[in-house]
């Protein structure tokens, strides 16, 4: 694996969920892959998770690893070639890329979307740029449209849930996973769920079914071909996992058109499901993305994604430095 | 030791006070007992010395350290349970106290009071909601109310003082310690005096007296059955250690009753002490809460006690880590 | 090597140099000098390359790095001996740098200029009273008026790169090294030009040329002996080495008074040179201060000089860790 920004960096999905579910159960085995490597954190944006996800897996490889606010301790990055920097971007990323490559060994971005420019997001202007001229492996902490490491963590998640509740096998069905649009209040990224699209479309023992309200339909490149559902409720019947996640319109980009109906799940719209396994992303709204009945219940996976965020981590990086030492 | 907020979570204060001690002759001598332990430092307000000194205490024990300025690299969080999220709070303490239970082997967290709402910080809500949904050890780097770290630092440099003075010993008398109020320009916490008035009471050799104006009496929770005395060069009368300090009302809480007396103390007024030595948590205000010719002098205790902050820590963590250990 | 504040720190700065390349061909073989050794960094200004580099020199010495943004994670400091605080610094700098010495056993600082009080800047007050009152060694990450650490790597980039092309030699003329002044769109600080002129005067084969606009005259004590000349293009022939840098003027201090001519080199300019190798620090303002033309052609050394920052950072960590050691 050279750079990981979305599942098509991944040659077998499934084998690399199988492999960080290894990882998971001795995660400090691998601790001299990272000897006198730098892992190099790069946050546009704030994180709780991702940072500390990110920070710690290095870590459990033998990394030194050094996290760069570069919004708070750094500066603006002009993106832009050919950019006559006459306005506030104190550096041009083709500079910044260069030196980071210098430094870092492997380096990890989080930048996210405008959602006021769909072109320049849905092109991944910013990430295109940093690897375009770093010469070192990138990893996505969370692109404008992506969010890799998360749905890997959602993916292990899953697999991990499946198998301890025998939901897996050869005489089995497929496992039925939902995606659910959920109220939020304000406009969030469309980045957790193109990739959890994208995620479990690659897994072949998933059956995928995405539910939202009119007018929250997903960019085309990464809903094509997945079961549409406007009915929430039709859409949770017999569902294994129910995968909780707002996200602002595709078109008009960014925005939040009025939705009528009651979206909020509760334990009796649940009912109709296969005493569906709850997921989310975090953080999380409580009692507007998700009730505090859902999400502090039996059923509920945030704990699991949460742990699992580690070894999604860890597992990728475990991959760029082996591809790297060649 | 599980969690580390109060005085009241140590059993025997003086041997800890010993231990510290021990720890400071060899400080990497426990460098073994971190490894592959993280310790996780949560700021939710700024902090120089309780930062750098509890870092490197992770670090003596050979632990990883990663240190989260929350309000800064991270987002506002939510601390009452069912709360409908539908403001500015991202997340709630309930998920992050979840997640930093993941990565984190221990967790350190500063949260200072409002100032404005007394019941919220004397019920020390914010700590007291991490702790209820931690899973692993809390360490208080300075709560609402507490600051039992810098608390046990001034009871180690008073002992290691006393002991190289040669005031401690079988046929002496109590060592005299008094905590004397001063001035500021604005409002302050009153964590340290809180804090330090229960770790004196619970040593036994201590004769311990607080001086402050009226109308800046302590909780009566931290305050019962001290010597209290108003006229601050009565109380200074034969003194070993003065602690300076200046904290806001209790009541009218959070307020700054004008105070007509002069309370900045000089070496005029401390001629009536047994040549006390001169105590102050940093930072100081200079030449307002405390004057340079008895900051700069010898019977200073600054650097003592700043030193001493990290063996505090150190100490603290090491006994976590044995408990934890089994 | 005690401090490292300026060249006048380096007995040789020729053989450190040659310390540094030496350095560069097994980066961590000097792991074991930093062992339970403590680095800690403190920033009043922003930095990318400094901080990285900073931190990534001390983990090659096998150090334990902290990184302090005091403007962004701690408060004001006071810098004047004396001052009655009553206003909005919280600490003083006698304090914060003895609590420093405390916990660390090498401190480097970035302090910027104020562009303002030249008296202030030139007298480098902030970085003198840290020098003062620490009782560890201080390493500058640039003060107000120098810049040492990039000047050495500077350095060692030009020799790296003459040896490389044989432009030394016992039978060799001396290199010829140019600074040029660039245009800006804000008022920058002189330490980079000041700092670079001073160790290109103490390097003997070495012969150096100022060139700028009337009215950017450096400070006398960084620029008397050394030829100016305000003809860009004279100025320019035969160069070996051109750097390229903007600087506020020193008189009046801290301005920018207009330019009648174009100061921005292209290629058609660098014709007069011997074909000389393009540098600059960075950040740069592409196409303001430089083209890309100049900085992404073949001769632009931007990327060494970073590169080169690592060691400039390490051999200065390593003279110190062993001139502690005794």
């Amino acid at each position: 694996m050279k750079n990981f920004t979305s599942v098509k960096d991944v040659k077998d999905p499934m084998l690399l969920i199988r492999e960080a579910l290894e990882f998971k159960k001795d995660p400090y085995l691998q601790n001299h892959l990272g000897k006198n490597k730098t892992l190099g954190l790069l946050f546009l944006n704030p994180s709780l998770r991702t940072r500390l996800s990110s920070q710690k897996a290095g870590q459990l490889l033998g990394m030194n690893v050094m996290v760069m606010n570069m919004d708070k301790e750094g500066w603006a990055l002009e993106y832009a070639d050919g950019a006559v920097m006459n306005g506030n971007k104190t550096e041009h990323i083709k500079d910044a890329a260069m030196v980071l490559s210098t430094y870092f060994d492997v380096i990890g971005i989080r930048c996210f979307p405008t959602l006021t420019d769909r072109d320049a997001d849905y092109s991944e202007h910013v990430l295109n740029q940093l690897i375009k001229y770093s010469t070192v492996p990138v990893i996505s902490l969370e692109s404008a449209t992506l969010h890799p490491l998360q749905s890997l963590a959602d993916s292990i998640s899953i697999f991990e849930t499946a198998t301890k509740h025998e939901l897996v096998g050869e005489s089995k069905q497929k496992i039925k996973v939902v995606l659910t649009w959920a109220p939020h209040v304000k406009a969030l990224p469309q980045a957790v769920a193109n990739s959890f699209s994208e995620w479990m479309q690659r897994l072949d023992t998933i059956d995928f079914t995405i539910t939202h309200p009119e007018g929250y339909d997903l960019a085309p490149q990464f809903s094509k071909g997945v079961k549409i559902e406007h009915d929430q409720q039709k859409a949770l019947q017999g569902a294994d996992f129910v995968y909780v996640k707002n996200w602002s319109a595709y078109c008009p980009y960014g925005q939040m058109p009025a939705v009528k109906e009651d979206w909020l799940l509760s334990k009796k719209k649940m009912e109709v499901t296969n005493n569906a396994h709850i997921m989310h992303c975090l953080p999380v709204r409580r009692n507007v993305e998700l009730p505090d009945e859902l999400l502090d219940s039996k059923r509920s996976l945030i704990a699991l994604q949460a742990e699992n965020r580690l070894y999604a981590c860890a597992v990728v990086l475990e991959k760029i430095l082996e591809a790297a030492a060649g």
